[in-house]
């Protein structure tokens, strides 16, 4: 089964406030098989409520609108669909007299405008609304189904819930939309679709889509339109095949942050890990302690960030800086070795680079950043020159450190044990 | 003069991704006189995307378009308009220059992929990336204007900002949308509402939101359809009205972030920071560090994220630790204390916290904060309990610690020099 969405408001054309609710609408539709082809955002205007909605049930059918249903006179959404569809509008007793309950319960008196609310299209079943004032409404009418919820997140989320999502799903009759996640790093989009080659064919009917970020890419792979138990067996499948064929740069089979994929990695081994960070500033062991229980892995560390502290707290001989300056493979070696010894922990990441705007050189450029990871079996190093702002900068600096150390543990990305689809 | 946005990417419609260009179009836009008038979001296919660009053109004659200019298989914007056009691509040796260019800097190649990035349908100007790889596409046509952009956020505002909007503002010209934010933090939402009071009245014809976030609650003021000069004025009236009546817990008059005003004014006074952080893991080095030039009063910090580092590193006495625990008023005051000792720096922050989920306890529930900020004048402590998962109250506690340095300063808020609007 497929839906449009309409979303009503005319602040969400000035674009002060961004849409949450299509992403909710579209996410728990396609958990029970009901596809959403097309959003769109319209003005409170009659005009354009209604021309809207009848273009979507034109092309498809069904469609499920949000916002407009208030006591305010912006408030078009239900007189202009019912116009639209040629269905006059009907005073409800028992609409009126849950508001008045509602009211009562908290200790106010519905105001006139609040009149306009319980007036119900011809023939439109009401969704009553516990949540708030504006009861949502299911019209299936010859043109097709129309759904009307209100637009304040957590009374559409409540409605959606408790009355149309049941619904919906009897139409739907089972077949859902399943996505899972494959999580890479330290790789360009580019190079990594080279890398996957023709995986679109051998990973069908699962779709795949490329989700480049400052985490990296993530590859989404969906199933739409299989029963339960097919979609499941063939995302496995399409999984494990991106999976191989990407290699080396996935940290995850799931949702979960390459933070929480280290720290699952340093606790099975029972090993611990500090940090020295001076271009990320407090990123990495920022990341890291995101996770519930990293303390069971991570000491902590310290934030070289004038070239002072590296040397006082961390050691780096004079010298060391003055050869090789602070950017430098052997200056990150030395503070991944001073933030593991100093610590007493099994490995140490060091980081130093230049995040910009300024301070770049022809010959380290904005966005040249060494790492090093000092472990038990030695101190290996890495560089990097990254694109972008300095946030971005950063970022993926951060990225990077946390994966050298995944990598080098050896460890192979896991899905969680709960799935959660 | 009005403008369609199309947003293209099946992900969009899954719900697994919000799209929050849209929002930052319409501000952009808006703010130069052009109105989004309708937002529609399409699968990648190129029936929906060309079916959606020729129904925009017909209704609207300008349409903008984010997505699917990337070079992997599931990006179809541009051809599917091409097709809609009826315009045929052409191999652009400047745009492959371009992208050989942007490779070489990365001491990187392009892959076979990246060429079909350099195809430009007949009569486009060519939006120069430097930001990215996609460049994007502004084709004057016989049915329209339609211009495409790449989805990746940054690349989509650069090119927005530099390519497209004045261009735009060429084409309009005339009355405008403005806004202004008056930015707060450490004060709840409902306390900010009582102690604004009728401030919606005289801040008229402003009108006020209230925006609560994770940094603290910003206060966003805006102005439709007045001329420039008088748009400037009442908002800057309705702005100073705003920061009177919020008073102390005002940090910034425009967007800039709290580590941005702390930075701005620890560098007016020539002093020095460094941080001692358990709880937020190097969340406030993260934040210091984030703004440009903050190497000029930001030495460091140490990590102390096990109980072990508090004591070892900064001196901690054992004693304390045993008597208060870590999460307490004088481990905060040890903390921040060694950190400026150590650093030799002006001032230290020391924050010590239990984030959770778990580690509560009755008299020391989740979301228990210990903050200190040691000086020259002293050191001074302060409690907070802050409600929310751990990843809030880390947030939260980053964001205080911040408050509490820059409150103690006595930095007066100041609007930036240049307000981007």
């Amino acid at each position: 089964m497929n839906l449009e969405l309409v979303t009503v408001g005319t602040e969400l054309l000035l674009g002060f406030t961004v849409d949450t609710n299509s992403a909710e609408i579209a996410r728990r539709a396609g958990a029970i098989g009901v596809r959403v082809v097309r959003r769109t955002s319209v003005g409170d205007t009659d005009a354009e409520i209604g021309g809207a909605v009848l273009e979507a049930l034109g092309r498809t059918g069904a469609v499920l609108s949000t916002g407009g249903l208030g006591p305010t006179s912006d408030d078009v959404t239900k007189t202009a669909v019912a116009a639209a569809l040629g269905l006059p509008l009907r005073f409800a007793d028992h609409v009126w007299d849950d508001l008045l309950e509602r009211y009562q319960g908290l200790g106010r008196t519905p105001s006139p405008s609040n009149r306009t609310q319980a007036m119900v299209p011809e023939g439109a079943v009401v969704l009553r609304n516990r949540w708030g004032t504006a009861p949502g409404l299911w019209i299936d009418s010859p043109r097709g189904l129309v759904i009307m919820l209100p637009g304040v997140p957590r009374e559409m989320r409540m409605l959606l819930e408790h009355e149309v999502l049941p619904r919906l799903a009897e139409r739907a009759g089972g077949r859902v939309v399943r996505s899972r996640t494959v999580r890479t790093t330290a790789i360009p989009e580019s190079t990594l679709a080279d890398r996957l080659g023709d995986v679109e064919q051998a990973v069908a009917p699962a779709t795949l889509a490329y989700l480049p970020g400052l985490e990296g890419v993530d590859l989404r792979l969906t199933v739409q339109g299989l029963e339960s138990d097919e979609s499941d067996r063939v995302l496995e499948r399409a999984c494990a095949e991106v999976a191989r064929r990407a290699g080396e740069f996935v940290y995850a089979l799931d949702e979960s942050s390459l933070a929480e994929r280290l720290v699952d990695a340093l606790r099975t081994r029972e090993q611990r890990l500090a940090v020295a960070e001076s271009c990320t500033g407090g990123l990495i062991g920022g990341r890291i302690t995101d996770v519930p229980g990293s303390s069971v892995v991570f000491d902590g560390g310290v934030i070289a960030y004038a070239n002072a502290v590296k040397l006082r707290e961390l050691g780096v001989p004079q010298e060391v800086l003055d050869a090789h300056g602070a950017v430098s493979e052997p200056v990150a070696c030395a503070m991944a070795e001073a933030a593991r010894t100093r610590f007493g922990t099994d490995y140490g990441i060091g980081v130093t680079g230049i995040a910009g705007p300024g301070g770049g050189t022809p010959e380290k450029p904005v966005g040249l950043v060494w790492f090093a990871v000092a472990g038990p079996d030695g101190t290996s190093a890495h560089r990097s020159i990254f694109p972008g702002s300095r946030e971005e900068i950063r970022a993926r600096a951060a990225q990077t450190g946390l994966y050298l150390l995944y990598r080098r543990l050896g460890a192979a990305p896991t899905a969680a044990v709960e799935y959660p689809v």
